[in-house]
């Protein structure tokens, strides 16, 4: 029996995939109305328009009660809601629990990884934190298309437990890699160039500019990695290239979606308000601007788009003067990820 | 002045860059109607639709009076046809002449990249070989969208010469990388793994399957391209992630389109016969499956290809496989790009 904390449309496709692989799911969301359609009808419309849930998850909003004899939990909810979540989990807990995080996404000002706030919050209480990151849209899970993703744990016993949880032979295969940092740091910075990206394509730039624009994106994300200890080569990986090609090319990516609004035109706040869901490239934007101003990385797209969304820069000046940087030697860019 | 040998969509549209650029350039066809057509009504509309020339494009079918006074010359003709093309040249010039290499390939048999058959057919008639690539559909650079691409050469001081003949600051961005194999073999796998790319989505499996098999791609294109020699860092750069992303993503990829079509079940032969343009990727999966057995490097992807293209294989059956591959040690299956 595993716990899904937070009932949106990862938290509830990744639910699918545990109640696919026979164990029962308890899939935990603050709203009595949306639990009671997941428990009634067994759909999640808002998230998961015409997906039919198997019986075997159950919803919850007595976090207590979900909780009860687990030992698994994976945390699915907006890194903003992370703390507050993990203090209530704590509260009602007394066993060392196993906490899986899927949620992606640097904490601004502490410039903490999802892991490190999960030891921070859960202390004693915590077994193990295994990261499930990867190209990886929960549409499409939820829909049965092959997927793969990547397990990372500093303890890769761990990880490979998680691994055989999620794993399927159908449609959801589960690689491991036991660079934590970089396979965290890569799924969070990611967000940040889908951002970007989408802006590009809302200015109307085309495929070419944006593809320019991902392979600068990819160089500073591993820059900035590298410098935090990742190895270079996971930025290469699923977690890496992968989840960015995927989160900077689908139409299901909100913040690619975000970042297409921001080009055509339409304010922040708008933007935001229009969304209906969380936009993690936005706080992560906050928190890669300070980390490479403090670890003295080049990061010129984080900055731009920073200018963009916090100092109301406008979005064409901004791209324009990214497309126009003075460098002109290829490798001399690439060669600061200092693989 | 510079010729542009071949009036196909993309030596037609480097001959708008050019133009733009302030040069006469010289566009060589073979087909008297389509030279017509540039000279008097200033279109191509066969390969750049609605789009109108610039006059100083002036369009020939004489070789020699196209290329009189020349000593710049891009090829831009299908790699099938350039050891013909480069012996008519070589038969008509008497000076030697820097050739700027646009297309992408590997030749089957001699396992030959394209700077070196220009080199072995021109012999001392040839100055330089610059290679020119990187994300840039010829449909987007007609219509002026931003571009980046990178040349690279022998000699660098030749690259240079070529960065600042294509550079401008409206719309196309050149960078240099001294890594000649690197930028020559990356243009080449990259249409591989859109033809798988492009199988996958017509299958219907998604963005989740696309990214997953466009990472391992990558990582294929390194193993094979740092065991000939290239820089690895060169395919995290335009010309390797830059330009499989473009060719991977966008609808105007003809190596896609048609591993879309192999997707949906046409037969190879109809899916050729309907593209109208050539399909590189079919010669180059040829030429790619050779080296890997030389070389003894593992290319699950191409050797899949391969199966479907040449020994009649199930496209669904041979995507299958792929997605069931054994290693689950994402690193084990990076590590081989021997960074």
């Amino acid at each position: 029996m595993v716990a899904v904390l937070g009932a949106g449309s990862w938290g509830t496709a990744l639910a699918i995939v545990l109640a696919d692989n026979g164990h029962d799911v308890r899939l935990w969301g603050q709203r009595q109305e949306q639990i009671d359609e997941i428990n009634e009808k067994h759909t999640n419309e808002k998230y998961l328009p015409n997906i039919h849930l198997p019986e075997t998850i159950v919803g919850y909003v007595d976090l207590a009660k979900a909780l009860e004899g687990i030992e698994t939990v994976v945390l699915a909810v907006p890194t903003k809601a992370i703390r507050d979540v993990l203090q209530r989990v704590r509260a009602c807990k007394e066993q060392p629990i196993t906490v899986v995080s899927v949620s992606k996404g640097i904490e601004p000002d502490t410039n903490k990884r999802i892991s490190e706030i999960i030891e921070e919050e859960m202390g004693e209480r915590l077994q193990d934190v295994v990261v499930l990151s990867g190209p990886s849209h929960a549409e499409e899970v939820s829909l049965r298309h092959p997927t793969t993703v990547t397990v990372s744990s500093k303890n890769m016993d761990a990880a490979e437990r998680i691994q055989d949880l999620f794993m399927n032979h159908q449609y959801f295969r589960v690689y491991t890699n036991p660079d934590l940092i970089g396979v965290e740091i890569g799924g969070a910075l990611k967000n940040i160039i889908a951002l970007a990206a989408g802006i590009t394509d809302g200015l109307g730039y085309g495929d070419n500019a944006k593809a320019a624009l991902m392979t600068r994106g990819l160089a500073e994300m591993a820059r900035l990695g590298s410098r935090l200890g990742a190895n270079p080569l996971t930025f290469a990986g699923l977690t890496g290239i992968g989840d960015l090609i995927v989160t900077c090319t689908s139409v299901h990516s909100r913040n690619w979606r975000a970042g297409n609004m921001l080009g055509k035109g339409y304010a922040l706040d708008d933007v935001l308000a229009n969304m209906g869901m969380v936009v993690e490239g936005v706080r992560t934007t906050k928190a890669a601007y300070q980390l490479a101003k403090k670890m003295n990385v080049d990061m010129p797209i984080t900055n731009a788009l920073y200018d963009v969304l916090f100092n109301g820069k406008d979005v064409k000046s901004a791209v324009d003067s990214l497309m126009a940087r003075g460098k002109t030697s290829e490798l001399e860019d690439l060669a600061n990820i200092s693989l």
